[in-house]
């Protein structure tokens, strides 16, 4: 999806697939094939480049160590991903920040590990550091030997920590973009429903009061400054109301790159995130993030038990002609995000509920 | 650009380009590279298809007959294609109908000619019959003398025609589309703005009485229908205001494929003229034709002093942060369309004025 903005805007895209039948390849001229660990399928993909991005987390050193040597600039910074990869060291550093968030524990120290359950209450949510993704390496322990009998099966040398169980009442995500001059934006920030760990649905704007509304966003600008973030990101929080009808949030989740969450600006924004990535990752001046529709409804298609989820598409074009539909052509496989459904207009139950509808049919549902 | 939106609905597109640098190349990942003259490359483009469509009209006989040998239906038909690829049929068509249009005669026939000079006066827009296009095979002129001039220059089998130059008070586009089986939707009409011969920007929705735009809808539904066009199209047509201010609209030219003046619709509209075109060669329920804007105008970037118009495109950004840019990576030539700006809001004179200048900036003016 990046690929494709980037054409339109007149620049060079080229990509670092693991096969030629990645789905990016399908879309971008210039496809190097290879693996992030091999330096020299790096130094071809960054010949000549002006900056390298990334889609997602997981980067090796190899690819920092590399776009150094070759003078690449790399958006984000290596020491700016470093907090969406490693879990202990984002708790670490908003705490220094003093912004909310879960209470917490490294999962190696086992006395504050109880702590937080003596305070919070046991079930603690345990999460490996790195590598966790879509509700993978996260589990619910209900008691410090569970806990401990968890952590004994994870693998050689893997870190982990545990997080009070927040009541939320919803689940908000941010997202912002920062150019590499300083220049940042966030958009309007969207609810979010996730199920077994997945994004299953997004609406925005969020059904919240303004004023945490404004909150939402001023986090998210916070991180992106003190973090030193470049490129799109996105901060996931929980929302809790207390019974005496007061708002607070946590911080959740930190990603820095174009996030499931903010697939709606595709159809409901000006600037999509994908354009606004490549503008902030270039630095360039930054798009409006202004919606063209008071309320845009997004759906993950999860899976399907069609062989192919496009085959759906001619029911979903029948049944909810509001629908958007965006296919990746990634092969099929239980819960593979393939695809996802916006919809746009101005009633967010109806458009919430016609995106799931026709993310369902496409899910073979 | 239809390939783009093919990729998102799961649908496969194969193109037959010219060279493997064809711009569809870089976003397609089927590409047959040959001519549309031989039967060898089209088999092996249509192996396998549902359809064949086409993105212009100079489209030769040989496509039609290995579409039928081979059993893929051709959309839209040779018979429809026919009007929009003669100038001559398109004219006889329409006056069997009774639809609107200039006072016209064919070239061959120099008492017809004299006479549409007598009725209307001199000058008289003379054109050649097949392959004219942004403004080449067009001449105005203003003798019987002069015509004939012109018409001995021509190369040998050319046909040609003369028609009378409307007073028009402004020009205006309708796009629509039609499925195979029937359905047929229009997007609102357009005003559009030409200079030597080319389309230069587009103002969507035209501003004229209530009636006109629905006279104009009127004609284009009536156009498709009765030509059996399937597929997205286009009708330009003249609007005249008389001095007693009536207004008269006349029919200048038939287009069947996603077109220049549709352009808005990638960023004002809720189903593109792409998708749009794709539902309709594939019999598939048309999409949603409204606006995401009260306005949206559009300017083209025909040719560029720069080496590249993308070099502009930070300019662009910061000047009109509100424009949207779409660059076709096409080589650059005078006068050659590299690419659009669209400009979406509330007041039509700033957006073109926006969207003009956001343009002379990618074409270094």
């Amino acid at each position: 999806m990046l690929a494709t903005e980037a054409g339109e805007l007149g620049f060079c895209l080229r990509v670092l697939a693991d096969s030629p039948s990645d789905p990016a390849a399908f879309v971008c001229p210039e496809t190097v094939v290879g693996s992030a660990d091999d330096p020299a399928a790096l130094r071809e993909l960054l010949d000549g480049a002006d900056v390298v991005t990334f889609e997602h987390e997981l980067i090796p050193d190899t690819v920092f160590d590399v776009a150094a040597a070759t003078g690449v600039p790399a958006r984000p910074a290596q020491s700016a991903l470093l907090y969406a990869k490693d879990k202990l060291a984002m708790r670490q550093r908003l705490g220094e920040l003093g912004l909310p968030m879960p209470a917490w524990a490294n999962g190696a120290d086992l006395d504050a590990v109880k702590d937080v359950g003596r305070r919070c209450g046991w079930p603690l949510v345990a999460k490996i550091s790195h590598g966790g993704y879509d509700g993978r390496g996260v589990r619910l322990v209900s008691s410090l030997d569970e806990f401990k009998t968890w952590r004994e099966g994870l693998d050689e040398g893997i870190e982990c920590l545990v997080e009070q169980r927040v009541p939320f009442s919803s689940e908000l995500a941010v997202m912002a973009a920062r150019r590499a001059s300083g220049e940042l934006r966030t958009y309007i920030p969207m609810q979010t429903w996730q199920e077994q760990g997945q994004c299953a649905a997004v609406l925005e704007p969020a059904q919240i009061p303004v004023d945490i509304i404004d909150q939402a966003e001023e986090l998210a600008r916070q991180i992106g400054v003190e973090l030193d973030i470049t490129g799109v990101y996105a901060v996931e929080m929980f929302l809790v109301k207390t019974p005496n009808g007061k708002y607070h949030l946590y911080i959740n989740e930190l990603a820095m790159r174009p996030h499931n969450s903010g697939h709606w600006t595709q159809d409901g924004c000006v600037t999509s995130q994908f354009e606004q990535h490549l503008r902030a990752v270039l630095d360039l001046p930054l798009g409006d993030t202004s919606r063209t529709a008071p309320y845009t409804a997004m759906a993950n298609v999860l899976g399907s038990k069609l062989e192919d989820p496009a085959q759906a598409v001619t029911k979903v074009m029948e049944k909810y002609p509001e629908a958007k539909i965006h296919l990746y052509r990634k092969s099929n496989r239980p819960k593979r995000k393939l695809g996802h459904v916006n919809v746009c207009g101005t009633d967010p139950d109806l458009e919430l509920s016609s995106a799931r509808a026709a993310a369902n049919l496409l899910m073979g549902k």
